[in-house]
Parts: structure tokens; C-alpha cells; sequence
């Protein structure tokens, strides 16, 4: 490698934070009866045709706060909550936004932005990534979202405007991230790549996954690891 | 007031950095002999007219970097810099990357940082920035830029661009500006508005009007001062 990724870009839902976890606690707290694993797994299930909606045109631009409360008004009634009144299903719906880091993520990133600039790059919103940020003490340069250049991943207008944005080469930046189907998107623009192994991602009841693909340029246990590789 | 402001958005040029005194001392590093208060202020002259051709149509979309790189083109003649090398003028375009906080920036924003989302709603490009953030010490929760709504403050789809991303209303956000037409423009939408003094803004040659305007919610010395009325 000529140069080092002077950024990285960080995926977000199961890379930095553990939605599965964070979902299933909150229905539970809400509804205990309902079992929180296959709900929180329903919901996330609605993420990517939810998303393909819009990138086919079907949809206009939506934000994923919306996206998610148009998958949230479908399974309910999959989980005999279809009574649950509007108030609850707002306040539920923010449950992403109050997501937990897995926990190594604070130290590996603040470790992190001690050498690079490191910015989420997440089909999330703004303000819901900012929240989350805010409640978890993640410690962002930037708040780079879906939202920013009106496509999702892996569009590859999201990998090629990080590059855009801070006026760099695909090449300086790397994205980090717990998909191979993300970083194949990001090396198809010529970003580098970093995979962070999440086993544990879809909860206790499956276990991913996490062997390495040698086209990444790192392969990560975790946030914490992928500093030390880097040196920080 | 019902409900206190949740998120507190900032000018950044001459409200958190000292733009006149960052873009001097560049200016003279490179070229001694240069009149680095004239300079300064010829510069940043050429700024609102530039973003006005944007808002008019007769430019696309065209981000602050490259704004500030037309006016640098049309200014070094009457600098006697014509001859100024295509990469010592990249260099110098990235001078309003590197400018200094206000002495008290840093200890007001994290002090505000404890009660408040705080976040830029500036003109300036999201790389710039962060850039900026990153050397100063700026503890931003978030990045908004003009170039996050496509639109330059003083356009209403600024300040309510911030409202909604937040998915708040209007009055809780508030703005923090150094410039009363931008803090017009703000509560022309709704949003609560907090002026804060830089009779130094111009330079040592010039001393700015700072009296106070009542329409404002707060008038303050500096971003410490505004911390302490809001009891952070």
C-alpha cells in the first residue's frame, strides 16, 4: 500500500452498536411476553427491501426513522401487538437510536481518531445516529449518513462521497465494517477494507459466519483489535 | 419559554474561529510582504457574493471550498500574486481548514456539550469542517453543513433543515451566531437565537458593532458566557 486510509468510515448497525441486543431489551420492557430474539430479528428483516423500495424509485427519499416505522406498523400484528397505540410505537421506534456499543467500540474508537478522522458512513440518519452517538459516547469526527447523499448502501455514491467529502482518493479511505456485502461495495470504489467480526450479531439463537475474506485489508476480531493492527 | 432549546447549532466563521487572524497569518507565512489584514478581509468580501450566484441559479451546487478557491483566483492579481503556483494556491484554499477556535471556544462547547446537542449549521463544506474540528479540539455531536440541505443560510431550508433532521420543532433548536442577519434568519423560521460578541471579528483595523438586539433570546460576551446563562 503506497499511502495509509487517512479515514475511516464505519458501518454502524451490528459493526459499532449491537441492534439485536438493543431491540429484543426494549419490546421486552414494553411487552415481556413477546419473545424479544424473533422480534427484533422480524424487524431488521424489513431493513434491506425497505430500503431496496426507495433505491428502485418505488419510494422517494425516506429516512430510515420512517423506513423503520413502516416495518415496526407491519409485524405487529405477526407479534398480536397490533393494538399498540401510537405514542408506544414512536417511542419504540426510537429504540435505534438507543442502541448500546458492543463493548470494546468507545476504546477502539477512541484509540482511532487518535491517528485518522473517523466518521460513521451508515444508512441511518443523521439525527439518529447523532443520538446514539451521544448517548453511547461514541466519539465521531463526523456524522456521515445515507441521508447525506440521498442513496443507501451499497449505492456507490455513499462509498465514493466519503472520498468526496473530505477531497481524498477512494484509496485513503477504508471502510470498516461487520458485512462482506458492504466492503464488497466499498472495494468495488476502490475504498479499502476492514471486516470487524460480530458473531454474536443476530443474537444467541445463530451464530455468524466470521471467516475471513482475503480480498479485505484487515480482518478484525473487534474495534479494539483493528487500532492495534493500525497501530494506535 | 415552554420547552428549553435541545439542540444548539453554531455559526462557525468568526463565531467559533477567527477567520480574519487564520487567513492573515497565511497569507504572510507565504508572502511576507503581503498586507495580510487586506488580504483577509478581500477574501472573505468575495465570500456572500459567490454563495448568492449558488442561490440565484446562475451556479449549480458548488461547495465552499471551491467557492473560496474562485474568489483566491480573482484576488491574487490585485495582491500582486498572480504568479502564485497552482499548489502553493491549493495550499492556501485549505488555510480556512485550518483556522484557530476563539480562546474560550473549546472550554464553552464542551461545557454546552454536558446539556446540549451541539452541532455546526454552517456554510462551510463538511469536509472543512471536520478538518477544522479535528485540529482545533471542536467537540462537535454533529457536522451540518450547506451542503447536508443543498441550500446557503441565510435560506429558510437551512435552519429548519436542522429542526428536522432532529425531528424537532423550530423553537427547540437554537441558533448561536456572531452575525445579526443570520440570527434574523433563524427566528424568521421559529428558531430561538443566541448572539455572541466578536468586536474582533474584522481585525485589528476595525472594531464591529456588537450592541444587542432585543429580538434576540440571548445576547453573550463569548460561546463561555452562553454556557454559563444556560448553567452548563
Amino acid at each position: 500500500m503506497a499511502e495509509p486510509a487517512q479515514v475511516l468510515a464505519f458501518d454502524v448497525f451490528g459493526t459499532v452498536v449491537d441492534w439485536h441486543g438493543g431491540i429484543a431489551r426494549e419490546i421486552q420492557a414494553l411487552r415481556p411476553a413477546v419473545d424479544g430474539d424473533a422480534f427484533a430479528l422480524a424487524w431488521r428483516r424489513g431493513y434491506k427491501p425497505a430500503m431496496q423500495r426507495v433505491m428502485s424509485g418505488e419510494l422517494g427519499w425516506t429516512l430510515i426513522d420512517d423506513l423503520h416505522r413502516m416495518i415496526l406498523d407491519q409485524i405487529l400484528p405477526q407479534f398480536e401487538l397490533a393494538d399498540m397505540p401510537e405514542e408506544e410505537r414512536r417511542h419504540l421506534n426510537k429504540a435505534w437510536h438507543r442502541l448500546d456499543p458492543w463493548p470494546d467500540a468507545v476504546e477502539g474508537l477512541t484509540r482511532l481518531k487518535t491517528r485518522f478522522t473517523i466518521c460513521t458512513l451508515s444508512n441511518g440518519n443523521i439525527g439518529l445516529l447523532t443520538n446514539m452517538a451521544k448517548r453511547g459516547g461514541l466519539p465521531w469526527d463526523c456524522v456521515l449518513s445515507a441521508e447525506v447523499f440521498h442513496k443507501y448502501k451499497p449505492d456507490p455514491g455513499t462509498y465514493l462521497g466519503v472520498a468526496r467529502v473530505f477531497d481524498l482518493k477512494p484509496e485513503q479511505v477504508m471502510l470498516v465494517a461487520a458485512h462482506q456485502d458492504d466492503l464488497a461495495g466499498a472495494r468495488g470504489c476502490g475504498l479499502r477494507a476492514a471486516y470487524i467480526e460480530r458473531p454474536h450479531e443476530l443474537g444467541p439463537g445463530q451464530l455468524k459466519d466470521v471467516s475471513p475474506n482475503p480480498a479485505n485489508n484487515y480482518h478484525c476480531r473487534d474495534i479494539a483489535d483493528l487500532a492495534s493492527q493500525l497501530g494506535c
